[in-house]
Parts: structure tokens; sequence; C-alpha cells
């Protein structure tokens, strides 16, 4: 008897005939890609949280479709807005919150104080590059741009979804909209309720452990952590491009418009392996995840 | 500026004119429900992991749905098969798993050692009290169970669906269907993809943080913890029922058959309070958990 859930490819050893090729997985599809499949992410677009225990967040964000949110961050992570910055706030299965955790500090020089509500648009005005064709709980149309997002919509407005690692603004009641000086990201099951009502600006695409494996909060229901000493302390958030050029960290996204993309959403959809006897016939948005790579690691 | 995501209730202050009644969310129907939509959770479906820091994880059992791999858990859990237990893999977005990670150890004396697949049955052979109306990526077809469990379908057959928090029975390739001795749980977005595939046997209905804030594990791309050492001792894995009587935890969850429950299906699909600006008209599956509260405490 063996236990690990999946035991990856075990099967193969020993056959006494050759087994037909097994189908491969999302994974496979996305390696085997051609170089062209890949885009380069955009070093301005990579957020790094440095977090005081040598640990490393990064976020990709998304100026397309938050360009004033995006902007304020920008300028944040460069005024030193965030030199005493803290995760203050884990909520079990929904998300991990960081930013001042006093609430009390003047918003950093040269920002949009309050951002219009870059929440929705029309659907297509960032491209489509590939329709999914899956079912969706909340929204009538998904798809995945070009650049590498996942949106959802009803053919006429379109938003990003609010999947596990996406990050958002924390915002008071509207009309606030946040300025992007406090942010979260999404450790559990996809809270959509959230569309349209907040901010997106980016996915965590590596190093995700370091904000979902935190301790969870007890403070107002909301996980709030309700000693300051439980708040985990984050050494730097900068910007890729402003680090020297040999620090510099580098992504790549595999591009919806190549056309292995449209090879590994079936294959998220009907799963390769050993493992599985009955495919799902289907995926969640949420459970496609663009493929994103690092470089030169 | 401020920040926690909800600011709940915080608006009603100091209106100069009353505002209308705010409407309800589902925890706060739930909260006013009358004791009869409650049902007591029988002690002997609630698994109880005590850990070696003392926290606690309360596992609601499903016999109904897996009654032979149910069976082995009570059995396993009374054999003293789980002394040496540890929690050895917890793969992000994906699962926390349990048991033996030797996976030599031979299986409890008394269990069924090949269970079979219980994995789906006819539609409606356990009830449905509530048909969601919402789409489902994965189901043409879900709904509740008067005994107070989501269930996905077609109509023709029926399966739990792998939200967070539920509980499944890790195994081998097929035909192997796994004993019981190792246990895995939901800790990110649904893997919906696994319904059918695997036996589910339960809910984590308390102390779900004690499995969903562990350190990721980093081994064979599984979450595995490479160090034995990492792995987290678990002092016992015990049947409340067995529990002196006043050491004995006792919860109750909101029937799916009480008049309560569509009201709270439907604060899910269009959530109040004054943080939401767009409902969402809809509600994922795994984004309605029936309310379960303990007895007592």
């Amino acid at each position: 008897m063996l236990l690990p859930l999946f035991a990856l490819l075990a099967a193969a050893q020993a056959a006494p005939a050759p087994a037909p090729a097994p189908k491969p997985t999302a994974a496979q599809l996305a390696a085997a890609a051609p170089a062209s499949a890949w885009g380069a992410i955009d070093p301005q677009d990579l957020l790094l949280i440095d977090f005081a225990d040598g640990r490393r967040s990064m976020i990709w964000l998304a100026p397309a479709f938050a360009p004033v949110h995006v902007a304020n961050i920008r300028t944040i992570a460069r005024s030193g807005w965030w030199k005493d910055a803290t995760v203050y706030r884990v909520q079990d299965n929904y998300v991990t919150q960081w930013g001042d955790a006093t609430e009390k500090k003047p918003p950093a020089a040269g920002i949009v104080p309050k951002p219009p509500a870059e929440y929705e648009w029309a659907w297509g005005a960032h491209g489509v590059a590939v329709d999914n064709p899956y079912r969706d709980a909340y929204a009538t149309r998904t798809g995945f741009t070009p650049s590498g997002w996942a949106v959802a919509g009803d053919g006429a407005r379109q938003w990003l979804p609010h999947c596990y690692g996406m990050v958002g603004v924390a915002r008071d009641l509207a009309p606030d909209t946040g300025t992007g000086g406090d942010l979260y990201t999404v450790i559990g099951h996809a809270p959509r309720h959230l569309d349209r009502n907040i901010a997106l600006v980016g996915r965590v695409i590596d190093g995700m452990a370091a904000l979902s494996a935190l301790p969870r909060g007890t403070g107002g229901g909301l996980g709030l952590y309700e000693d300051p000493k439980q708040r985990v302390p984050i050494k730097r958030i900068a910007i890729a491009a402003d680090l020297p050029a040999a620090e510099r960290p580098a992504f790549e996204y595999l591009r919806p418009d190549a056309p292995v993309f449209a090879a590994t959403l079936e294959a998220r959809a009907n799963r390769g392996g050993p493992f599985f006897t009955v495919p799902a016939g289907a995926t969640d948005l949420c459970n496609v995840m663009v493929p994103v790579r690092v470089v030169g690691r």
C-alpha cells in the first residue's frame, strides 16, 4: 500500500507489453512548449515582497486592468512607504492581507488618493485569445487574454476573477476604492463574490507559501492578528525593474494565443496520468492557472 | 482610510436618517434560526485529531456515503493503529495528508482491506432537501441532502464534491481505493477533478487552521515533507463517542430541510452588509458550506 495521492507515472514500470503513450498533463505540455509560446513579464510589472525571514513572494501586476491602482503601487513601493509594512491579517479559506497595520499612516506622496473603481471594463477591451468552453458559477462567459490573464464576464462587461493567489486592493466602504497601500491575496476557495466589488491588481506567481501558510489570526472574525507581535515583518517591497540587473528576477507566462494553450486547458479538464479513472470533462476557471515559469533559476 | 476588508456594519453609526434594515448575512440567518432548524451530529460520526501541540481538528464523518471506508476509519481509530500518525504532506493550494508516513505499516486488524469504490451513487439515494439553483462548473445538478451534505451530480448519479475542508481517503493507483489509514483534506481551491476518483468520507468542521496553516512540503512535487523531522506529530485520533461524556465534543448542523436554509443559500449568492455594491447573483457550491456550530463551548 502506498499513499502519495498522486503516484506520478509509477505505473509505467515493468509492463509486460508497451502501454499506450500516456496523455500528457498540462504541466508536461507547458514544459514541452517552444520558446515562442512564452512571453516575458515586464520587470516593471513584478512586485517582490522580501520577508524578514528570507522568504520572497513575487506578484505579477496587471496595469492594463487597473492602471491607476498599479501606478499607485509602484509609487508606494518606490517611496519607502512600506518600510514598516507587515502582514497583519490571515483569515482561513479567505485572504492574507499586508501593508500598514496601524491604519493611521498618511498616504504616500505622489499617489492618486482616490483612484477610480477599476473593477470592470468592456468585454474584449484587452483581447480574448481563448474562449473558455466550460461553465462558470459566476459568469456566463470566461476566457484568457493574450496578455496572460483569466477573465470573466457576460460578453458585454469583463472583469478579473478572485482566484487563488490573485492580489487585490483592500478598501473601506464604497465609494472608497483603496489606494494600494494595503493589499491582500486569496488563500482559499475562490471568493468570486468579491469580483466587481474591489480592484484586482495582480497574481502571486512565486513564493505563495510565504503568504498562505501563515498562522491564522483570531481578531474581529476577520483573521486579524490581535497581538502586534504576531504581525509578520516585511523587509522590503520593491519593483523588480529597480533592482540591479544581477539581482533582478525574471519570469515568463505561457501565452494564451500560443497553440499549446488550448491543449493545456483541455488537459486541465480531462487529466492525464495514471491516477484518474473518471475525467471531469470540465474545469473551473480558477483551476486553470495560466502557467508561469522563472527564467534562469 | 481603514483597512479590514470587511468593515462589518461599521457604516451604521450616526446616520442622519434611519437606514433601511440591512439584509442579513448567511451567518446572521443561521444565528437567528430556531433550535428546530439544527440537527445534532452523532458522536459516532465525529473524528477528532489531537495534535501534540494541543490543537484539535474535528472531522464530521459521512458514513451514509462511504460506509465501508468510514467503518474502517472507526476501526483504525479504535485499534491504536494511528498512535504514531503524523501529518507528512502539505501541498499548497491542494491537500494536507496524514496517517502512516512510512507506507510500510501492515493494515489495522479488522478492517476491510480493499473497500469498494464508494465514489458515487444514484441521484437522490440520500435525499435532496434543497436543489441548488446556481450553475456548477463540474456538475449539471447540485443540491443539499437533509443530512447536511452538499452533493453534485447529473440527475442520475450523485457524488460528494471536493470542497475546501472535505476529507478523503488517500489511495494508490486504481483498483486500489485506500483503506482509510491515510486521509487528506482540501486546503485550497476545490480540486473538483478529484470527484468520483476517490472516496470522500467527511468534512473538517472545526480546527481547520491546524491542517491548513502548516508549512508546505517540498518533496516530489507533492508537498511531501522531505525531512522526517518536519512531520507534524499527532497525539491522538479518536471517535468522539468513545470519550468520557464530560470530554465529548458536540456539534450541530443547519438542516437543509429547515426553511431558513434556502434563505442562507440566497444570502451567499447576494451578500448583505454594507461592503458589497455588486451582488454576485450566484454562488459556487463550494462557497456555500452548510453551517455547523459547536454545542456548549
